[in-house]
């Protein structure tokens, strides 16, 4: 349910979801409220007065006499009605009300990714049929397997005999036929291509075709994530997930590979993602009413590392020019050879990978969205310590990865975190009184900044001039929060007293630099790859963003920095954890599943290391947003 | 090169091969020469004037007198070029020479098995393939598989991507292409049909084209053995064969099937024939240059139990009616996967089997002999403890197994003993002196009778009218040889004192009986068989015996106990071990390997046991050679 949401005196209308927090509405629509301690409600300066409508609110520090008199505190608030909001005037030093701005809503509303993603049947890989077989005698005493596929035959006239390989399931043939009385159920692997026959995996005792569950598994370096669908009705029963327990040998792909040269090391790697996903699928299973053994079929994605690991392949020349991995496409595999908790016969999908540094995840990706099967051309873009970037459509596609360095994670950020409870997510700077509101993640007070409050931050400092084009703060400001300290020119996002760790949490010069080399990367990669098929960003039709962390990324603030390219806003959409999305549709539905060998085969990857363009155009890029203004009219505008 | 040998005053010649024995050779021809040794040369009887040509011949216990006449023991003389012999009259009691009957050459010649196995390519199911490939670069890294697979379409354009799927290649790919400078051979396994791809099951370093081999298996309940071939050239280059280590466990199936069911008894057995296997591979590569490591396919073929037990089938319900097997057609399995010493990814074939009691080594023989490719109906034999019959052309197949009981192996038989060194593998009696002539293998001193010796033994004693139609002696004859023994009435067929065991080797008539009802059976099956189908023995245009065993049996002698039908001469082949036979033209030749298919299909069983109309079929077999003699009109002559 959603209700609209007025804030004046900015004149701007929002439409959130019932129960959203009201500061956290006013922060996405860009509307400012003093807010310094992340939603935590002890600032107690996001007084807002509710005019219309109804809040549920908790009175927090506020005095009474402001209750009284409609007053709320806009993080204490959620929101259960319309409403009209007006957000008391920000008085300057001199006790002036300040007149606003206008500003434009600059919230990008989830577009529909209906026509990007389709639909899909609910068709799955694996089925299942329930037989009722004659019991031999002595005029029919044909084999037990042989007295199954005739069942088989019967059951669906006109198909292929389905193969069988499994060495256990022969074996145990014989008694469960004789113990289930001759009614038993055939778990079937749909073959390859659509005229390959089936493949009996399994035989169980009885009618089980009720129970037919699915897990998709998004292998993140740092999470990894499980989702358990129903096969039989295609709904998603139940999701878990976890950090990968690869973690303590290193936060990034390349100090896992070099951790791989040592003794035990490929193999304690591969025991420790196996275990994540055990510990994923006990989650998943605890409360409900299946256990792993009803997991039918495991579809999975990760990076080119995840993938050779979670296999046990040297990951070594991954790291090691010219980037070669050992496979592309990876075999079925069962998943109790790997040490994964599930029945012996189950097989596991492993999305195939480009390059070294353009994996499973981002075939999955661009498989869900379909860009393989359509005419517009689409910039894929997932942006993480290694962007990836694919450019095509259903005729070609070009990909390219590129090492933006790890400070949209944190990394290389003075205060940088992960986007886990306390981080900044996002902000607003007051345009006069350079004041700043902070939303937090958790709404807590403020431990550090994660990849969208740097965002947020840099193009709010930007945009107010309290830095300039080259990341230097203005040096003329006089303001108590804009400071030369320890590290140099700095911003005070939040004094000791408002923040969780009972320190100054500042951003720097320093941070900034690193910041420009990541999103620098990024766009001399978009550049890069569009240079290379001979088009320009006038020539796409879509900006696709996947990754957890682009569905969280504030495109007009993206587009100011210069993370993301200047085009028509209509254009862009948000695809969330699109690896998991291609996991879920190709579990789901096996016609979708068999189209993703023509994503494989049509994607051709661009290597970006010493490669003398990219190095051009990355230089280039070493500004807010570029050196070349003519590429950002509408930064140009605003900054203007 | 062969020889020819007249032997007067019979006036039969037969051609043989040079080097060969010549009292062999007599017997063979069905002329009697006085012989009570066995061929050890110790009795001295055999005396034989060589008119024409030479002899290798050593003088024994033969006088110089003699030897210088020209008189040679035969059963000391080799044929080494054309000859002429004459075999002395035989005396009567009276010192009278006896006047021979005429008889006829009872030899059948090898009648070429050219038109019944056909010819075969050196096109084997595993083909090598060596490539040069490019060095990866930053313009060009993709996978090291998709850059093998690269390689794979430019030396085979058109043909599709080949396929693979064992996790180890792919863990050593990296390595082997680094350390071979990317010079490489990839071993294939062609796809199960034409239109499928070939599999990628080993990547060698360097070029290794030159070494291809494959090994055919026969498992035998008994003997186990092994054929070694050179698959770039299709030629057999080493053989080894064993006993079937399982035989600690028992003689015959049954024994194996109940053993199977106690504590460990099925690893066991399995475990007892993988090490009969490696001692076999162990034994064929000790004296070549090959290695085991080097055998890139092993194609296998044996009887329904045999076949579970290798695989490590539960064969219980093979024993219990209505006599299920688990399966009928073995999945490709990996050798390694069973314990047999072969690299890691070599694949192990075996034939499939059609029921309890016709397996695939009646499938493999079936499809050598292809039956399933031929307009003309065969009846093909193999006979043994379990006889297997298969009657059918190229358009339907029918099939049985009739407990046929151990006669033929020895069981049953006083003096009964499997064919080797001193069992009596051919025998003649003097037709008025009752005197035997007997042939053992290894031409030592008997000790036992084999199989073909009981045949020979029986036929002659009938022919002789020393036993009658129903099997028992001629109380009438007076002879020291017939008598009235321990077990009733017997026939001495060699004194204590010419025997290797020290004591009077005797058939009694208990033996008779049990012979008796081993050939009936085999009878009452074609009968049967035929009978389903609703055909007669003057509806067979070929019959084909298969089998170590048939080729060893005097086609004339087996006719004349009833063990064969009496039709014309010229539709009998003899196969020999067809199982072996049909493994090695399967691995030689993919396109023949492919039939197989269509041959397993075609077969359809037929269950004896139970079965009414077989049970009054065998009773009336019970007969020397039959009850209806109209059934065999050439016995029913040689008879009046």
């Amino acid at each position: 349910m959603k209700h609209s949401v007025e804030f004046q005196p900015d004149n701007i209308t929002v439409t959130v979801d019932k129960g959203e927090n009201l500061l956290v509405a006013a922060a996405s629509a860009g509307v400012y409220i003093d807010a310094f301690c992340g939603g935590d409600g002890v600032c107690g300066k996001c007084k807002v007065h509710v005019e219309q409508g109804e809040v549920y609110s908790e009175r927090g520090n506020l005095k009474q006499d402001d209750w009284d008199k409609g007053l709320r505190l806009a993080c204490q608030s959620t929101i259960h009605s319309d409403l009209k909001i007006t957000v008391p005037e920000k008085m300057t030093s001199s006790g002036k009300a300040l007149k606003r701005k206008p500003k434009t809503t600059r919230t990008i509303s989830a577009r529909s990714l209906d026509t990007l993603i389709g639909t899909w049947e609910v068709d799955p890989p694996v089925t299942k049929l329930y037989l009722e077989l004659e019991p031999p005698t002595l005029e029919d005493n044909v084999s037990d397997m042989l007295r199954v596929m005739r069942g088989f035959k019967n059951a669906r006239p006109g198909e292929q005999e389905p193969s069988y390989d499994h060495p256990e399931l022969i074996r145990e043939l014989p008694t469960v036929l004789r113990e289930s009385d001759w009614k038993i159920t055939l778990l079937l692997l749909h073959g390859k291509g659509q005229n390959e026959p089936d493949r009996i995996i399994d035989v169980e005792p009885g009618d089980t075709t009720s129970r037919l569950y699915g897990l998709a598994v998004d292998i993140g370096t740092t999470t990894c994530s499980g989702v358990l669908i129903d096969l039989n009705s295609g709904q998603v029963i139940s999701e878990a997930s976890g950090y990968n327990a690869q973690i303590r040998y290193g936060e990034d792909v390349i100090s896992r590979i070099i951790y791989a040269a040592r003794g035990s090391g490929l193999r304690d790697l591969q025991e420790r993602v196996v275990h994540t996903i055990n510990a994923i699928i006990e989650d998943i299973c605890k409360n409900m009413i299946i256990s792993p053994a009803d997991i039918s079929y495991i579809m999975a994605a990760g990076n080119t590392v995840m993938s050779h690991l979670l296999l046990g392949l040297d990951p070594k020349y991954i790291r090691e020019a010219p980037y070669v991995p050992s496979v592309s496409q990876f075999p079925l595999t069962k998943a109790a050879g790997l040490g994964i908790h599930a029945h012996p016969s189950v097989r596991l999908f492993l999305y195939p990978c480009i390059a070294s540094y353009v994996g499973g995840d981002i075939v999955s990706g661009v498989h869900a969205c379909q860009m393989a099967k359509s005419e517009k051309v689409s910039l894929f873009i997932d942006i993480g310590t290694n962007g990836e970037i694919v450019v095509g459509n259903g005729d070609w596609m070009v990909c390219a990865a590129c090492s933006a360095g790890p400070a949209f994670e944190g990394g290389g950020i003075k205060y940088g975190m992960r986007a886990s409870s306390g981080a900044i997510e996002n902000f607003h700077i007051h345009p006069e009184t350079y004041d700043p509101m902070i939303v937090t993640i958790g709404r807590i007070k403020p431990s550090g900044i994660c990849g969208s409050g740097l965002i947020s931050i840099v193009s709010e400092l930007l945009e107010a001039k309290v830095i300039d084009q080259q990341g230097k703060f203005n040096r003329n400001l006089e303001h108590s929060r804009i400071r030369d300290g320890q590290d140099g020119w700095e911003y005070v996002l939040a004094w000791g007293q408002d923040s969780l760790i009972g320190e100054d949490i500042v951003i720097t010069e320093v941070d900034l630099d690193n910041l420009m080399r990541a999103k620098g990367a990024m766009y001399a990669g978009y550049q890069t790859l569009l240079g290379s098929v001979g088009l320009s960003f006038d020539d796409l039709d879509r900006v696709i963003m996947a990754g957890n962390f682009g569905a969280f990324i504030d495109l007009e603030r993206a587009i100011c920095i210069g993370l993301l390219p200047d085009m028509d806003r209509d254009k862009f959409y948000y695809l969330g954890n699109a690896s998991m999305l291609g996991c879920q549709i190709s579990l789901t539905d096996v016609n979708r599943f068999r189209e993703r060998v023509k994503v494989r085969q049509l994607i051709t990857n661009l290597e970006l290391s010493e490669n003398p363009e990219f190095m051009t155009y990355y230089m280039a890029s070493l500004f807010l947003p570029h050196t070349d203004m003519s590429l950002f009219p509408s930064v140009k505008d605003k900054l203007s």
